[in-house]
């Protein structure tokens, strides 16, 4: 299913046009490093601000954002320090590394699933080659941990850390300061953009597999006995799920959210929420609807933490590839921080519909006999008869006391008595809903699904049919030639559209008009404004859509409020 | 001139309120290391946006993103490897280390400049203590590098490598890219925000110094020969500038840009240009301008790759605080990284106003005479003649040729000619001005200046006079109470205010009225909207201003349209 052809023209045009580069390529390049040049930093800024906005708009998701160096302590306690591992092996002859899985891929459905003798058997008996040198003699395969490791501060006091492995750990982190923020009452969410860093062992296909990625994610913290309310019942565009793919009901069906939750397709209705979420945003930035599925994550290949799991995933030039997992991590995370740190902040106060009452027979002491009769011991007494688990059935009874020895009590001393507390709630781990989007992953099908070839006049021509939502600029101003005022009034106009709160216009007065259309149109800009000969007589402008390359002429006035108003498209 | 009870305070509430906390703190926290929580991370994010924004605006600067994670070669060539150092020592006793120019502070006035020889002397002579256990025996100073390392890769394959010491180099690695976006013409820029990595050998003065740190540079790459024609004669605002601080013409100067050009107070007028706009980004998002001052860089303090250097200096309560840094960094980056990449990207084409002509002495051979006197050697002959650097003054004379032997060449095997040959342009290598802005440095004192203690009724009360620009929220919408259908109107209306784009809205509806007013002043929100019982009866609601707490009453419909032009303040 994969065009290397294409992948190869999308990606000669990505890193001609400065959308898409290999980072550091005058010194050779390093493979799972990217830049986004200039065309494609805008591109990624506004994907990455949607996202924000995007969950942020309801009031109960904040943002925050902590250090991508972590100490070790928290990645032990997430898991990562001993698990974050993949299977790595090396050539004996040349020593170049390679993840073993990988090398198995031809000779095994899934290898990703198989233990290192499993592996090193399939290596030897069907004489894998080393893609390097040739030669067929592999060390045995043995776990590596994927974590880019440094040290905070020097020598003797320095510390280990790594670079995190995810975003989610300082949401973990912060719970304290959230749970105050939202004043003590769930559920509620924070989200966190930044780097995350995986030191891959051979990286491979591009964008989608980085050393270094822009991750997304969200952490919705829910009491799990008073989950959300969720009402999906007006969710009614047709996706692709794939329930349990490897239980016994797997099939692809196609129906919609308020179906899915329905006919027990999604059982839990929170990760459904956010899966329905997810899908409206992937439409937002421009993903094509009909390339989406969600499919659920079989039990072996769940995280252990994990409740349920989906993985939304996009098909592209690559095959269908997960561009955001949504688990239900339970309170795997917070519980695990609360017994690795000692903390007592990483909880929720549940108060109950009706105080409960917590009744108890327990036996009275009558001081006044006990007192004198007991002397120095009476306290000693007393606190036992108090932590008396089972009352007795007869008097009188034996009672070991603190001290270790045993004193009589009789009927007199004390009195049967039922004691009604009354208690408000409790003290509780909250649950978290994760959705955890990778923002390189999803720009590369942006990009991918955007890609059109086509012709002009005989001569090949692309087209990026970018959202507008995220085009790396909203119009381009160009003057039809550098004379006569054309370029001043072009570059007025630019200025004044780029005064305009969120909307980015440049200016391009080289080459022929047609030359400027082109250029302009491959890398997704949606509109061409072209100032020419008319504009200097009567202020008006024509107004080029790329996607039909249609043009009509407009009052630039008119042209500035519609910019404004985000509805440029209806001069059309 | 620090006061630190108020740093105390402060630090408190940005703690208290989410807006600024140690890292990792439910573990012990890491020294150097801040997360933004929940109201905090909101203004970082509208901090930069803002300088993205700033730096764009006119189009012949582009944002670019690139890597973290920087292999080595890359920073030889920066000369980070090599010369990216602090002296250290280490406590003979308790092995803490320290910086050691710190350690000696308070017994010279400038430690910073000092060799470690010198810093050596001072701590023994002055008996200083360990700040740790006390102790008075140092081990000798010697110079750390402060870049975080990490290994690229695996095993014997895996490659060294470490965190970016300044996000200026990825512009350089682009600048191909850069130079192809921008169709070969000078001058350009390229921006970049993003993490900054410095080890610090121990971490001080809470966002001033930190180990992870959010930067924003700036590259403008210009033609020395035709730098751009800058015009400051419009900016007549009073700023203070310290010239030469050292030099014999050290004072303080109050005057405007316009004046400092022209009494030649700042000689590099492209500097002064981005220093200029340095100063309307910062009172923008809400530095007080009587707390900025420029302070030109002494010749020995000034990196060895700068031919001028400014910093942008902010008082605070830690004192003045270099945020800023603008440096004329000449052709030193580029170049460097020309000679250890051997890339022949790196250059520029600067045409000449008329082609230059080269005028060239020559003795054009006359091959037929040549030709059978030399027979297989003739070739070799030929090519000696071109290559003469200086012709010979009499015939005939000794010519050396190639292969070691020498031949006569007589008067008339050539002829004297001369040769005319035109060029067009030539290739160099750009120079740079590199505006550097510390983001976190820049939100600490945005956050000094705008809190204010004051008193209300008797009681302290907190008031953040932040920028409407980069306020964590712009508008907080209150239910006077969560009855009668307050708090729906109230949802709903801020829903609304989070659909306009741009505009950030938040709600609270947990106790008094005068709470939450006092919790929305605390964290700087400019507007608070009340849904009252007059609301659910004529579509009105009060609007209160942070910045005097004056209140009117609006009906929705305008308040709406008001926030969407950005000017609720003209209710007022």
């Amino acid at each position: 299913m994969t065009d290397e052809k294409r992948i190869e023209r999308l990606s000669a045009m990505l890193k001609r046009r400065g959308i898409v580069l290999p980072a550091f390529e005058i010194y050779g390049g390093v493979s799972g490093l990217i830049d986004y040049g200039p065309v494609g930093a805008s591109i990624r800024r506004r994907v990455i601000q949607n996202w924000v906005e995007h969950w942020t708009i309801n009031g109960d998701i904040v943002e925050i954002d902590s250090p991508t160096i972590t100490p070790e302590p928290v990645l032990v306690a997430s898991g990562h320090v001993g698990e974050f591992n993949d299977l790595m092996t090396q050539c004996g002859k040349c020593s170049a590394a390679f993840r073993a899985d990988q090398l198995a891929e031809n000779n095994h459905p899934n290898p990703e699933i198989l233990e290192a003798n499993e592996i090193d058997e399939i290596l030897i008996s069907n004489e894998i080659e080393c893609p390097n040198c040739g030669d067929k003699n592999w060390t045995p395969s043995k776990p590596m941990n994927l974590m880019f490791g440094t040290k905070i501060g020097a020598m003797r006091a320095s510390r280990q850390a790594y670079m995190r492995p995810e975003t989610a750990q300082g949401m973990f982190m912060l719970y304290p300061s959230l749970y105050r923020h939202f004043r003590q009452k769930l559920p509620f969410g924070a989200i966190q953009t930044g780097k995350g860093y995986r030191n891959e062992i051979s990286p491979r296909q591009g964008m989608i597999r980085l050393r270094e990625f822009n991750m997304a994610e969200l952490e919705y913290f829910i009491d799990p006995e008073n989950p959300p309310v969720i009402d999906l019942s007006m969710k009614k565009e047709i996706v692709s799920f794939i329930p349990d793919p490897h239980g016994e009901d797997y099939k692809e069906v196609k129906i919609s959210f308020s179906e899915a939750i329905d006919q027990g397709v999604m059982k839990d209705h929170t990760v459904a929420y956010f899966l329905s979420r997810t899908l409206d945003f992937l439409i937002n930035v421009g993903i094509n609807p009909s390339k989406i599925r969600f499919r659920q994550h079989e039990g072996t290949e769940m995280a252990h933490y994990a409740e349920d799991c989906w993985d939304c995933e996009i098909f592209g030039e690559h095959g269908w590839i997960e561009c955001v997992g949504i688990a239900n991590r339970t309170c795997h995370d917070l519980l695990s921080h609360e017994k690795h740190s000692n903390s007592n902040s990483l909880r929720a106060w549940r108060e109950f519909d009706e105080p409960k009452t917590d009744t108890k027979e327990v036996l009275a002491p009558n001081t006044s006999i006990l007192g004198p009769m007991f002397r120095g011991k009476a306290g000693l007494v007393l606190e036992s008869l108090k932590q008396l688990d089972e009352l007795p059935d007869n008097f009188p009874f034996e009672l070991q006391i603190k001290d270790g020895t045993k004193v009589e009590i009789t009927e007199e001393m004390v009195e049967r008595k039922t004691i009604h507390t009354s208690i408000a709630g409790e003290w509780f781990t909250p649950h978290v809903i994760e959705p955890a989007f990778g923002i390189d992953r999803i720009i590369w099908h942006i990009l991918d699904h955007a890609y059109e070839e086509t012709e002009k006049e005989g001569e090949k021509y692309n087209l990026l049919r970018l959202s507008e939502s995220i085009a790396p600029v909203d119009l381009i101003v160009l003057p039809l030639f550098e004379k006569e005022g054309m370029g001043e009034t072009a570059r007025k106009l630019n200025l004044q559209i780029n005064q305009i709160k969120g909307v980015i216009s440049s200016i391009d007065s080289s080459k022929s008009i047609g030359r400027r259309y082109a250029r302009a149109d491959e890398i997704g800009i949606p509109w061409a404004v072209t100032v020419d000969h008319i504009s200097l007589e009567d202020e008006t402008v024509t107004v080029r859509r790329r996607d039909d390359q249609k043009q009509v002429r407009t009052e630039i006035q008119l042209l500035l409020n519609l910019i404004r108003l985000g509805n440029v498209s209806s001069l059309f």
